[in-house]
């Protein structure tokens, strides 16, 4: 299956001339997701050839200018587009009546409906499902309301073993029945187990994303066994108290979420704008966990 | 005297690739200010280079999107790049709520204050002036309130004629007198008329900024003898119907606004995302008006 992320920004709330704020596009199967949407993601968006007019789903971690003041931009661009499909917005409660207020102060009418979901609490919230994936809102640990996203594929039908098909003589509805767990009953009555005739799928893809954030093991539920983790690492581990007051994640606190989560591979994101390059903190995630990349804008990474 | 427009953006209300929304820097001798603030213009600020803590004078023409959702970014990334100085913002009425608003619903603090000055109504207002220039506003023709920028040099001192300091012996609080304007006495009481001593300084250079707004005679009282006149060009002269119902410029109105108002050069800007090309915009004013150029994304320009 194909689901793959674009990084549009993996700058901290300063960005720099190489980085912009946080945005995400993420993409299963042509299905796209809007995750954090930055100053300048529009553009970014144009830069990476991606459509806009198909991203219909917009995910916002936390209300903080730094994840979300592309935002009314976006919108206004879609409504000049001439979009009529509605856009869905998972954000934390506040962003209806923040939107709200600056479309209207701006004089911005759009042409088609926004449906907000607003996310509150503690407990983790399937916001989304469809037939390629589910995204679930988990909690972040952060100085406003803030909340992980964990997109997962969903479970494909089972696989038939090769000459199953030839040898039952199976019609079309019975293959499907099969692929989706039933057994299969003869003619004479006897029942072929599934197991017989199936073999599993291939495992489904699992990606999340946390920031901004501490780390902490109340994460773990959520993250663990994912194919790619991204998180926050605004510092190197030079900096943890300062990290730890302002409650944003370090190259040793990254590692250490992918390495409790059992993760496959840790993409690092929101750089502070003191590192003009982020080799080192990437290294410095590997002593650690080895499978360790640093997110950069514009490029695209496989779950 | 150093007098420059760096276009940060020029397109109309929907960015492309080539140009992001309207903004400005106009630099008179080191001092800098930003016309209107497009989203992305604290990075284009960055890729040309320019000091954003430079800028303590912020003018927005009227209160769409387009010309200010790069505003919550840029003030916020002053903030995080430990400003105190205060930030002058001049725009319509509106504005105070509007920022006021975001800034809480992002829990955007500023380490330093702004300074709103909210315009309303119909007359011309001095917004601004020091020892280097002058900024008025006045009102265009658009949807919402809207206002144009007249950015002028402040008069320069006479400059005194060749030989006269030696010839009369002249102090220097003498010389600075004669240079504001002062006849000279001589000892025996024979007064000697300042136009015996004096010749003119060089002309004081003017920049007018158009943008978003029909073009109307009424405009002229305020863009007369402009050395460059940036206008609306919204739209080229085929679509002039649509640009009288949108209330924009096009090539004709621009082309003519620079001609009556004896423009010295004239600045196209504010181009539709149909454009992939302007040559064209730019050619078909030049039939009116031939020192027409187009606003260009990272360009400078001397007024």
């Amino acid at each position: 299956m194909d689901f793959t992320v674009t990084v549009l920004g993996s700058s901290a709330a300063l960005p720099t001339a190489m980085r912009q704020c946080s945005a995400q596009v993420v993409n299963i199967e042509g299905f796209k997701m809007l995750i954090d949407c930055g100053e300048g993601a529009q553009n970014q968006i144009r830069r990476c050839r991606i459509k806009m007019q198909s991203i219909s789903h917009i995910f916002i971690s936390h209300l903080h200018g730094d994840h979300l003041f592309g935002l009314p931009g976006l919108l206004s661009s879609m409504h000049l587009c001439t979009r009529v499909e509605p856009v869905n917005i998972y954000a934390p409660k506040g962003i209806r009546q923040l939107l709200d207020n600056l479309l209207v102060d701006t004089g911005t009418s759009l042409g088609y409906d926004i449906n907000y979901f607003e996310m509150e609490g503690n407990d983790p919230m399937v916001l989304f499902e469809n037939n390629k994936c589910k995204v679930t809102a988990f909690p972040l640990i952060h100085s406003v309301p803030t909340f992980g996203f964990l997109v997962e594929e969903q479970p494909q039908l089972l696989n038939l073993k090769r000459g199953v098909k030839d040898e039952y003589n199976l019609a079309f509805d019975d293959m499907m029945r099969i692929k989706s767990g039933a057994d299969y009953a003869l003619p004479d009555g006897t029942v072929v187990p599934n197991a017989m005739l199936t073999k599993p799928p291939k495992p489904i893809k699992k990606y999340a994303y946390c920031c901004d954030t501490l780390y902490s093991d109340t994460l773990l539920p959520y993250i663990k066994d994912v194919d790619l983790l991204c998180f926050d690492c605004t510092f190197d581990k030079s900096l943890t108290a300062i990290a730890e007051e302002k409650l944003h994640g370090t190259t040793l606190s990254a590692a250490t979420a992918a390495i409790s989560a059992n993760a496959k591979r840790l993409m690092l994101t929101h750089f502070s704008a003191r590192y003009s390059e982020v080799d080192s903190l990437v290294m410095e995630a590997q002593t650690i966990f080895p499978n360790t990349i640093a997110a950069c804008d514009g490029m695209r990474y496989e779950v």
